[in-house]
């Protein structure tokens, strides 16, 4: 009986989550109201404020998950070994991110990647939200970081950059393909991954001479 | 006379976008109301309603500068001839991107990542302007699509990757670095430089061997 209880409260505290992340990835965190948030999940006020106080209890709340879910995809795919082609790996990384909440849509598409978007832009305005991120982002670098180190340790990378800002690198294509997606619209991560293939194959500092087209 | 009159009124309408510009990089477009943004440019409601209707077309103002002034830091980078090695071509675009309103801070930081960052949540939500912000990208994409046809075209890259999976790629690292730079503070462009030159020494499909550390 108490394993059943326990079952249902965290059920209904998932249906609470997952409402108000769809809420807050359609309209942004200031813009939806405690309101908009009760006629999604379709529960009464106070079967809601039995599991979160308030908008503030239920923003943090999915701003943890979310931060969460994104580390972990980035460090679970860090654990594979013999580590992957550098291409493959961060097609994984963002494999997973992507599979995140795959049934919340906005619109027809994915919630999970505009609700990133919405998270990013909320932390600007609340700093205890920005350490959150910030340690995350810390955590999640660090990683790399040692996984960069590790391609240039065995000579599959030039170990003249310091491995912090490839780390950098590579997680700044990963967070600017999902703000694409939330843009744009979705794309395989197979797109990045062929970017990147491209990228590897280019020969360092070789000059292109085109003729003006006029065109630009 | 009539000279001087046009010189003023475009003072007065660039003093009221940069100070509804520093509010909106502060505390994004829903949070900010005209009386914030008055009270930033120190101006009567009278002489600010003189230039504007209101904040939807304050917003609207905006944004079309903030993408008009990424597009052309993308653009005009992509006109040097002959073409740069491609890192050193995306640390000219972003250069140019970052010193974008130097001068307008929030915090003591940068206000123009952090305003980027608020124009694409406001986007996810202002069906007119994800319209402006969908054409500025494609034309962007497009030339560097282009771009990267000519990397190829000269064999300073593979061919076998479509051009604007490249593109994309490409600007997924810059968009990323700019939200990174809006999160976590400033960083000098040459990082993002630095990662995509350590990225074209990867030698394709080499797989590394790590022992596991434990330590994830």
């Amino acid at each position: 009986m108490a394993r059943v209880s326990q079952a249902h409260l965290d059920a209904r505290r998932r249906q609470i989550l997952d409402g108000a992340a769809i809420c807050f990835a359609r309209n942004g965190f200031h813009a939806t109201s405690m309101q908009d948030v009760l006629k999604e999940v379709d529960l009464s006020a106070g079967a809601v404020y039995r599991y979160f106080s308030g908008k503030e209890e239920l923003i943090g709340a999915i701003v943890e998950e979310v931060l969460g879910q994104v580390r972990d995809g980035f460090e679970e795919a860090a654990r594979s070994r013999p580590l992957p082609p550098l291409d493959l790996l961060v097609v994984s990384v963002l494999a997973r991110v992507l599979a995140t909440k795959e049934s919340l849509t906005v619109d027809g598409r994915p919630a999970f990647p505009r609700l990133i978007l919405q998270v990013w832009s909320e932390t600007l305005r609340n700093d205890e939200l920005a350490t959150v991120l910030r340690e995350g982002y810390g955590a999640v670098r660090e990683t790399w970081t040692r996984i960069v180190r590790a391609y240039q340790d065995t000579g599959a990378m030039r170990a003249d950059v310091p491995p912090e800002h490839v780390a950098r690198t590579m997680m700044a294509a990963a967070m600017g393909f999902l703000a694409q997606q939330a843009l744009f619209g979705p794309a395989p991560a197979e797109v990045l991954g062929d970017g990147l293939r491209a990228l590897m194959s280019v020969r360092d500092h070789s000059l292109v001479n085109l003729p003006e087209t006029g065109s630009n």
